[in-house]
């Protein structure tokens, strides 16, 4: 342990964050010794990483905006060692971050400076599946789509699915509380996680792993920890409810005039597709044109301002057709959209949901991205686009919009041939001051974790923020997990 | 105030309620001065009840099973008034008891002893809908079937429905996480309330009270007090997530041999039926009885041990009516069922609800109620009754089951002439041990209140109920919010 540790002056977050105070420091946590190590490597025999080559991919965030200096990656496999690990960190005023597939785009899955990773990677095994009820219980370290392909297997499938799913963990999933392409239909994980087990900043296991739909003997604790992106427990059991696997699956991709046409499309649908509706999904013509150029995937329709996915998963194919087939009818006669496709195999929906969830991905080809995951009532989402682009004129490579219509949440995203602290200048506070006029959330799906901690206050009262503070210091008094993420710094004083 | 205040003896809650410890006594709490009257007369004029009569209503439960000896009821109208009433009270060292419809039925609605009642009932104003949404936001104290009717009217439904609509409010179903019979279809509170407003313990205005369904910004605060029973804080308006108006609505009443029969029948219904889906509630041959005997209900189909009650709701009536004939054909066919009636029009599915609905009045008739609301695995509920009719003999004069079997959530229900300690002793611990053997939760949907509140451990580990107190003294640290509730007693010692 002799190498610098702290932010490298080229990385420095604060570069790229605009907050109230310029700059903050490592807080005095105690740094890892060879004691440290001997320990480490005693209860975790081969597990214990400390070669930087090794260590780096998980210090830097899965968009390479965000970097740490940890010098150990602590690998366990049972919550016994995470909780022989967490004792020990707080006990020798330890700072750990824990980490999951580190998908996150807010730097709240790596290290600050030099904490501790804790990784949940070996973290894999599913415990438990009940058919009758199809409640699935599985270790934090799994990966979404190894779930996803283990129910389907079962005639089940997971009440989420996002783009990383081929690499998010289902603990990360709790701990940010994800939300994706489903929840639409299938409610946010606040609903559907019925139970976790966590360990405690002191190494104390909390034992909420209920496989109950419905549990009423007190509070319900395990609601603090979805969402609190590992500053208050790391998750490492979890058990959640699954929808049955749906017998049809129809995707549609259709374009449309304006974003009022768009809204009207998907008033209609929710009305004609009911109950079968799973997914209700938009991009621009600017995500377009970035699937087009960053990676060759070409438009399957005629080219609009707009573009829509829409999912439904029925019971009962035949139904599905024909609701689909109305819907559709009405959707053209009334010249709502103006073009689409249909498409019923999986080779094709697939192709189709890709243009969708791989705009993430163009986006990196494009430039550096200003990310914003912004929730406004849904009539308002995509004037903030067009507002954007009017505020930054031609100061921005390009402005493009996309995201979960039917939960009012826009994915907004501008980029910049590099790094532009003008342009960040000209995009924040403005689009946070917009989002707050309308009482949206700065933060929809993503969290706050070390990028958005500081623009708390423009979707949460001064008094809830501070009563979070009072929970935090309350579960973990020294500070020790994931530090500097989701609560603002003037909390920490 | 000259009344002497406390449990009157014959009253005494301990006679029916068995404790580690024999009998507690009221908290030192200040008592209720007319200094104090004075002050809620300024704030609350006319408001501010202290007429024993009129109090009366308040300090009984819907059961009558519990009375307090309250000598005051305040009655708000805003979220200020109840700011500073509480500001005041915890300046004071007044307990206050918040009330709602005074529907639950585990004690926690009523005084224990002469705790101010704070009641929402005035606070029953729509705040807003949003059509495009369907998000609704309306102060407490709006009944909840009051809520129903206005949404119907603008094409939505509330996402619950319990027996107790026509006098239950909106804040108690949030403050008592109230279950019901659409839980199987649109998920539990956790998932459907969008936002709360809340008053704490010292007056503090807690605006918590989003309209978005997503928002990751921070721990989502409001999730500890669905459920909280009124020991955290006092809502006072809350957002709520609704979903469309079925356009066709198909209730089954059908008969089976055995509750294996039943289980099967659930299981292919949840694959036929699918999306359309929206409750699955099943009652025994004892429950029939009773519903005969006392509320002269005749039984729509010929005798049988077990009875289910399916809905349907959905967006097409020829898709579903085909999608339910075919179900039943299949249930029919394969004799799983012996015996249903189907119905269409609205006065026919009322009069089929009704039988599920009307057994908890029914067994009000039979006598002194011994009652249990259970989570357990699906495939073990009725075990449990029928265990407990073994080891009851004929000490009992009815055991009933009945519940939802879609969420693994059993009623059972043993009556005697009068109130009997030693069938009390006869049936509990022993129903309790029973539950915990399987995991299960000895309390799904009603809460703990003042009945249930020691029996906490046979459903959560000891340090899940000390972060429960610890929370509490945070929030509260007085301890005057619902005192007597929900937390045991060895936690406030």
């Amino acid at each position: 342990i002799r190498r610098e540790t702290g932010w490298r002056k080229e990385k420095d977050p604060t570069q790229s964050i605009q907050t109230a105070k310029p700059l903050w420091t490592r807080l005095p946590f105690c740094r890892v010794t060879e004691e440290d190590l001997a320990f480490f490597r005693k209860i975790l025999a081969g597990r214990t990483i400390v070669d930087p080559d090794l260590v780096e991919p998980s210090n830097v965030d899965w968009l390479k905006s965000v970097r740490g200096s940890s010098e150990v990656l602590l690998r366990p496999q049972t919550t016994e060692e995470v909780s022989q690990i967490l004792s020990y960190c707080n006990s020798r005023n330890l700072a750990v971050n824990p980490q999951g597939g580190n998908t996150g785009l807010v730097g709240g899955s790596v290290p600050v400076y030099d904490e501790i990773i804790l990784s949940t990677s070996l973290m894999n095994k599913i415990l438990d599946f009940d058919s009758i009820s199809g409640v699935l219980t599985c270790q934090a370290g799994c990966v979404l789509e190894n779930l996803s392909f283990y129910l389907e297997e079962r005639d089940y499938i997971m009440p989420l699915d996002l783009g990383a799913k081929g690499s998010c963990q289902i603990g990360g999933n709790v701990a940010t509380n994800a939300g994706g392409l489903r929840l639409l239909r299938y409610g946010s994980l606040h609903g559907t996680v019925l139970g976790l087990e966590l360990v405690l900043a002191d190494g104390q296991v909390l034992d909420c792993l209920s496989t109950l739909r419905k549990d009423n003997t007190g509070y319900d604790l395990k609601q603090l920890f979805i969402g609190s992106e590992g500053t208050l427990g790391v998750i490492t059991a979890v058990s959640v409810l699954c929808p049955r696997k749906p017998k049809s699956v129809n995707v549609v991709f259709l374009g449309c005039e304006t974003f009022e046409q768009l809204l009207k499309t998907f008033q209609l649908c929710k009305g004609m597709l009911g109950e079968i509706l799973s997914a209700f999904e938009f991009l621009d013509s600017e995500c377009m044109r970035l699937l087009n150029t960053h990676l060759k995937l070409p438009n399957p329709i005629s080219d609009c301002p707009f573009y829509i996915v829409i999912e439904t998963s029925g019971s009962d194919p035949t139904h599905d057709a024909q609701k689909l087939h109305n819907f559709l009818e009405e959707a053209m006669t009334s010249s709502l959209v103006s073009d689409g496709t249909v498409a019923t195999e999986e080779a094709k929906i697939k192709a189709l949901w890709s243009l969708r969830e791989r705009v993430t991905e163009a986006l990196t080809h494009d430039g550096f991205t200003y990310k914003y995951d912004i929730s406004l009532p849904v009539e308002r989402i995509y004037q903030l686009v067009t507002d954007m682009r009017k505020h930054l004129g031609n100061r921005a490579k390009s402005v493009v919009g996309y995201g979960h219509v039917g939960d009012g949440n826009l994915h907004l995203n501008v980029t910049s041939p590099s790094k532009d602290p003008a342009l960040l200048a000209a995009i924040e506070p403005f689009v946070y001051e917009w989002t707050a006029s309308c009482r949206g959330s700065i933060s929809a799906e993503h969290g706050l974790g070390l990028k958005k901690r500081n623009y708390i206050y423009y979707s949460k009262q001064s008094q809830a923020v501070a009563l979070m503070g009072n929970i935090k210091a309350m579960l973990d008094p020294k500070g020790i997990l994931n530090p500097y993420k989701t609560l603002p710094d003037n909390l920490k004083q």
